[in-house]
């Protein structure tokens, strides 16, 4: 997360105040009185099926290198959700996939991210390695490697859908991650 | 949206580059190499009804100072998307309100924006104007001011909300405005 030391407009230094009519403390330029806010990112990706398996990467860069996840990562500005989601999930898994749906949001109010996972079918076209990715697998539900996950919130996404997957049942739902 | 001239960190300044191992092109530090990413914003609120009405905001503030709005703001930091809502609902209304549900995201891509807005009831307390809204107001589906609403997620959500009621079924969705 950036440090707003440094105004990003003029360069001048900043100070943490609290402008008025406001409640929180910001970062305001000391000299052009620009105020920095700083708010939440948003994650997008998929959980990739073909029949009753799950797609998973396992990441080739840090942080958790060599865990594996489900194809995600940060929404890019004039970007859809769904456009990120794809883009993320070809980036890391080489995979094309059938037009996603949401599926999970999470919020992770202790690293100021949320979470936003949509399911997609896998496509013909093959899956493999990537920059982003040293393997590049199909895992059956029962041989998920729980014990080499990368995250949390990927644990948390994967247990709900093999739930909901042994009921053939997946509404959207919204769930908080908290530290602990 | 910060233009990011300068270093947030070191104070240099930047230059616009595609870093390695990236497509996109992103401000970086001439000085620290920093690489400031930008990304889409979320705004959070609340769609607050009492029996059939729904409550509006008029806007104290600039943009569309004068135009019906929902509560809802940026979310901040270290603040889950339903904190963010409630949040924003008594700032802009002063009213208290049942625990929200998820019921529309919307990506507002041409603004690097996406609107994440709940449902929820109106509990006793009493709404208000706010420093934020010049007139808050419970309005009837056939009262609702359509031709005085701030922007066109809100129109969109409104219309979407009395169609759902008349129904009797509030399923979260998931929609892309765009531009045009």
């Amino acid at each position: 997360m950036a440090i707003n030391k440094f105004c990003s407009i003029c360069g001048a230094v900043t100070e943490r105040i609290v402008p008025e009519g406001d409640e929180r403390y910001r970062a305001v330029c000391t000299s052009c009185h620009t105020i920095h806010y700083e708010n939440p990112k948003l994650v997008v990706g998929c959980l990739v099926t073909r029949n009753e398996s799950i797609l998973l990467c396992r990441r080739a860069i840090e942080p958790q290198k060599g865990k594996w996840t489900l194809p995600a990562g940060y929404l890019e500005n004039h970007e859809t959700a769904v456009q990120g989601a794809l883009r993320e999930t070809t980036e890391e898994s080489g995979a094309e996939v059938s037009i996603p749906t949401p599926y999970r949001l999470f919020d992770l109010p202790h690293i100021s991210q949320l979470y936003l996972l949509f399911r997609a079918q896998l496509l013909a076209c093959p899956f493999r390695p990537t920059r982003e990715s040293l393997e590049v697998r199909l895992f059956h539900p029962k041989n998920i490697p729980w014990d080499a996950l990368a995250f949390r919130v990927i644990a948390k996404t994967l247990e709900q859908y093999v739930h909901d997957a042994a009921k053939g049942e997946f509404s959207f739902e919204h769930h908080v991650i908290s530290r602990n």
